[in-house]
């Protein structure tokens, strides 16, 4: 532990800055705040996530976090075992469920692939995943990355895995076009030239 | 305590949340982050936190962060006690000592007065920086707070406690003008307007 209030609040000021979203200078700002003017905060955070990092734990089904030996939905007998759907985020799964239209299970990733930060697909449970394949006789895996340079490097990365290891398996990407309730002249010209390569 | 995962995640998006310059996204993301890939950063900032919310503490002469009795700037006993600069953070001191131009003393806010999330001049310790200008017969209080829209506040109310309190004190606030190595082209308009009636 360092020893005194500058190296302390330097030592605190390196973790936070090296969390996404946050620079030296947020950093340092935010370490200021909670340890002057919002000390009940910074306790409640220590307090929170202590507590979160005991009891919380990824899902061994699909790598969400729960505090359950299962989460809800993979503990859920109703569900298609043979698709799974591939997403980055407890977020982006909530997105799909709120259509409504997806009754297959999931595979939260809980971050996305990025070699220069040491994220691997091993780092993001992709065993996990094959295993459940194999086990569960999964025919179809949709990847429901996101459609940014990250979400695609993820997707392609694991289409790779997924491809060499079952050959028979069908991987595929949410379809992309228009979204609801655009007008055609204010789309932008990626969007729209996909569209018209996709059309049906 | 919260009993489930979502839950627990939830309160935590909450607290980090409501800490400047994240917003529901950003925190949402570091949470999924700290308990999903950077389960050890996550335990470093539990801990280190932990350790300088018990050991941090305010200095009882100049309000910024110690972990001793009274800081190292206030214990120094070759500095004048009869000039106090008042800044809002650690690092402002930081920048105002690296100048060698000021040998008095400091009084670190810790922050700026925003009635909006409750920061009175109170919660900055003024009744603290009062105390000492009687005590040890402070004769000129140096604003250095930013000249932004809070920092501007923040003098301003601060100004009025002090002279109303003393009106003999100088109040002053640091010189505004153009800065060194400029040229007066590329200046901004509010800059050049104040440098124009302050000139001297």
């Amino acid at each position: 532990m360092p020893s005194s209030a500058d190296e302390r609040i330097a030592r605190l000021e390196d973790l936070f800055a090296s969390l996404p979203g946050l620079g030296p200078r947020s950093a340092a700002r935010l370490v200021t705040e909670l340890l002057g003017t919002r000390k009940s905060t910074a306790q409640a955070i220590c307090r929170t996530l202590a507590d979160a990092l005991e009891c919380v734990h990824h899902c061994p089904q699909c790598h969400t976090l729960t505090t359950q030996p299962v989460c809800d939905l993979c503990a859920d007998r109703t569900r298609d075992a043979s698709v799974v759907c591939v997403v980055e985020t407890p977020a982006d799964q909530k997105a799909v469920e709120s259509t409504v239209a997806y009754r297959g299970g999931y595979f939260v990733l809980m971050g996305r692939v990025n070699p220069l930060e040491g994220v691997t697909p091993q780092e993001l449970g992709v065993d996990k995943l094959v295993e459940r394949i194999e086990r569960e006789n999964v025919r179809e895996v949709v990847l429901a990355t996101s459609y940014t340079a990250e979400g695609e490097t993820t997707a392609h990365v694991l289409a790779g895995v997924l491809k060499k290891r079952f050959p028979e398996l069908r991987v595929t990407r949410l379809a992309r076009g228009l979204p609801s309730g655009v007008e055609i002249e204010y789309t932008d010209v990626a969007t729209l030239s996909r569209a018209i390569t996709d059309r049906r």
